[in-house]
């Protein structure tokens, strides 16, 4: 059986990383890609767990011989992608190779690796979304519409996927996707 | 004669603009393409020429039918992209289209249109291009560190476009853009 790239993706605040985080607790069969970041550790991060830190000069190598599947300046202020090699290596020893990233990420994938599983990570409904974003903090109405636009364009990204998983329950969405991973 | 999209994209500061700006205003034949937001217009922005200025509803429309070549979500604020069907005409009119867009936003235009030329727009040299970014403001030791690592990512992005034009000078550069957009 060869195995198959999946890639997840989602809307902010939709809960990408805490289902990532219960596979990687629950089904220790499931490679769970590490990103790589020129920003700096925080307090606790640990390299090659949290993210591979890596100076500008080695990740502008790696852009540069081509080994970032996709990768982004976030804010202008740090570079974050994801490494190919691990994957490549994930792939031939046949693991179930998981990658969580965002939408733009997500694009680019595609066009390196086009036979990758697609997987959109929905919120039950759209006013399950906004209570999540609206939890985030304190805003203004002007930030809190900008907010919800840019969820909605987010939220109609989601033809381009292969599947689509509602994470109505971090356990259930977790299981139907390593699910989807095992299946051909 | 079949045209042929150009997509020119390059490190922040490398003058992209202002190249897009000199063939707008001297090559009239040259077909740019004009991008879509849903922030909402500055002072003396016009609709249609400076931006295509959209809600977040129709912006997601968009998305949701796959008439976004490319977009974005920038600072987690406002969406930014290039809608598709302006482009598609410009092309069936056998027209000179020309996108002048990031270098995440090239990638993707890669994945839905292989066939386009990709030129990227490189400084003179090195220390050119960090001139050009220390003269954007006041910053400490440390986020210039960042700025030129983020630079150092960027320029190495060019091995992955068909043609690389060295912007030495704007109307040198501006030229020989032209001429690579009339070649077969």
């Amino acid at each position: 059986m060869t195995s198959r790239l999946t890639v997840l993706a989602g809307p902010t605040a939709v809960g990408k990383g805490t289902v990532a985080a219960w596979i990687r607790e629950h089904h220790p069969e499931v490679w769970l890609s590490v990103s790589a970041t020129t920003r700096p550790p925080r307090p606790g991060e640990v390299d090659g767990v949290h993210y591979h830190f890596m100076s500008g000069e080695d990740f502008a190598d790696k852009v540069g011989e081509g080994e970032m599947l996709e990768w982004a300046v976030v804010h202008g202020r740090a570079s974050y992608g994801t490494p190919r090699g691990p994957v490549d290596r994930a792939l031939a020893e046949g693991k179930l190779p998981l990658l969580e990233i965002d939408l733009q990420g997500a694009r680019q994938v595609r066009a390196s690796m086009p036979d990758a599983r697609f997987v959109f990570l929905a919120p039950p409904s759209w006013d399950e979304l906004v209570g999540r974003l609206e939890g985030r903090g304190t805003e203004t109405a002007q930030e809190r519409a900008v907010r919800l636009d840019t969820a909605k364009v987010e939220l109609a990204a989601q033809h381009e996927f292969d599947h689509v998983v509602v994470n109505d329950d971090i356990r259930r969405a977790a299981e139907e996707l390593v699910s989807l991973m095992r299946s051909h």
